[in-house]
């Protein structure tokens, strides 16, 4: 399989992408990349690479335009269709490639990808679509951002476009779907939460009722269907524990030396955790609903955590994820009308 | 000053709520406790004290009634009359108490509050307020909760009771206050966010912009405001993910005979280091917008977080919340009726 990867995109650019798909090309031969970018740039970051290393699975595809983080989707749209990110997701939709991956500015990678590849029929809108740490495993998660305001039927599709990906991709016969709601009784949730629940308690797909935010973490749910503000709220808040609690840790090993000793001979256990909650071990977020594969990176990724993206989007391509949700989306169409 | 306490409510009830008041009022002797509840199962919990121990500070109100925790709030309002969270309230608004604490049912305790000591004038609902952990200090959030939905105009009034709480209680002369929001561009925020944005850049509080989750815990703002639905998931999200963190780290210091080792060595450390991040410090929201002072306990509270609940109550009865956002309420309608 062939994946395009925005080589300008994200906050290390260059210097993120180009070791991680070495590191993915010297892990995997089933794969191949192209590097869309600055030649120039892209030939520097590339010395250390000789031409025999992998032929020709390594291609660099030079564009002449780069969007910025903070670019407005519109104008990266009308004006940038010489960029990265724009040919990258271009080779998706000429068949070139399989996949694309980009590290660059969300907004933007979202409009470019519905505006060239399109949305299944019967989708709306595209969602963005994660996989957390759980204490069962993993919980996917959407939307985190690419919605606000969504009602019952955009919940829905996330709630069909995530159970497909659970079952292609994590193996998961019947995904237990939950919609993401407030525990609190008589005001449980808006309106547009208890018409989903109604949507998805008429339809074929496991729907297990509402959840709350900590079970995204404690697990019984392997889909979390929410609003993409929610979402990106649930999201960045849990970010922001994770970094306090990583603190205060710190802080107190290294009280005294008494402390700093403890750190020492705790460090192998405390490593091991720290690798278990690795954030890049979870980087790589799907835009799901789109005729072809397009897999967003953390903006401040490494290459470890970019090669991690790229692996996302591999099993994604090997697991046909489009087509499968497209005949899901079929299936449930038929359903609706015979009932 | 004199606090009355729901001894009914939450999932333990008395065997929380009664060590909780013996342990405050062994503490401070400028506070009086009226135990609401069922005076013989009260009476019972009560033996190992005697009459002596604390003359007429600790005094017992009995009631026949119980709201349950999963009650729909308008019937209990309605039928509920002689409840030891009802009484709780009507003390307060008798003035015989200064505040309540009550862990009973959210919804039942938000609507009965309501109901029989009214909203401060200029606050259409009353919000749910908490104290979260943050590298800097602490941070408050609110909506917890009790509105969804909420309109520009609610969101403009939560700044306004947060801020004041915030310079009330914690003393900061100018309080940060921020609004929760989502990161991504073009797509900022729905349009509440964007509305009460405008709202409050056109008026005197210390609005310093939008902010994202992370921020919570990361610091940089004193008041986060949000939506009922936002900010209830991002506290939730926030507990699961801390929860997940406790487990991962008690497999990885439980792994084998190392590791045990490992993890007595560092046992005072990790210790300290739980102590910093217990939830039950942070126990205690404030239902704000109200004309009495009523504090919500975790409904799981135990007496050492119970304990801590009554202490915001004297906290706020000291620092005369409610007079403070009445005025500075005042002040801002001047203001607007200036411009």
């Amino acid at each position: 399989m062939t994946i395009s990867l925005d080589a300008m995109g994200g906050d290390h650019g260059p210097d993120a992408v180009v070791p991680a798909a070495i590191r993915v090309l010297r892990r995997r031969d089933d794969i191949q990349l192209i590097l869309v970018g600055d030649q120039q740039i892209l030939a520097d970051r590339l010395r250390s690479v000789s031409r025999n290393d992998f032929g020709d699975r390594l291609e660099v595809r030079h564009t002449s335009q780069v969007v910025e983080m903070d670019e407005p989707p519109s104008h990266a749209l009308r004006t940038k269709k010489d960029s990265s990110m724009r040919v990258s997701i271009d080779l998706v939709k000429q068949g070139v490639a399989d996949a694309c991956v980009s590290a660059g500015n969300t907004g933007a990678l979202m409009a470019t990808a519905r505006y060239v590849l399109k949305t299944l029929p019967g989708i709306d809108r595209p969602a963005i679509l994660t996989a957390l740490p759980s204490i069962e495993g993993r919980t996917l998660v959407l939307d985190l951002g690419a919605n606000v305001d969504s009602s019952a039927e955009h919940l829905f599709q996330f709630a069909v476009m995530g159970s497909v990906l659970a079952k292609a991709v994590d193996g998961i016969e019947s995904p237990r779907v939950g919609l993401l709601n407030i525990g609190e009784e008589e005001i449980k949730g808006n309106d547009q939460v208890k018409q989903a629940a109604h949507l998805l308690t008429n339809c074929p797909l496991n729907y297990i009722g509402f959840v709350e935010g900590d079970n995204i973490y404690t697990g019984g749910v392997d889909v979390v269907v929410c609003d993409g503000f929610i979402g990106n709220v649930a999201l960045k808040s849990s970010e922001g524990v994770a970094r306090m609690i990583g603190h205060f840790m710190r802080q107190e090993f290294t009280r005294n030396v008494f402390t700093k000793i403890a750190g020492l001979v705790a460090l192998p256990v405390l490593k091991a955790f720290k690798r278990r909650i690795d954030p890049r071990r979870y980087n790589g977020a799907s835009l799901l609903g789109l005729r072809g594969i397009v897999i967003k990176s953390h903006g401040g990724a490494d290459a470890l955590a970019f090669a991690n993206a790229i692996e996302v989007a591999a099993l994604e391509v090997r697991k046909a994820v489009p087509e499968h949700i497209n005949r899901q989306l079929e299936d449930l169409l038929t359903h609706r009308k015979a009932i």
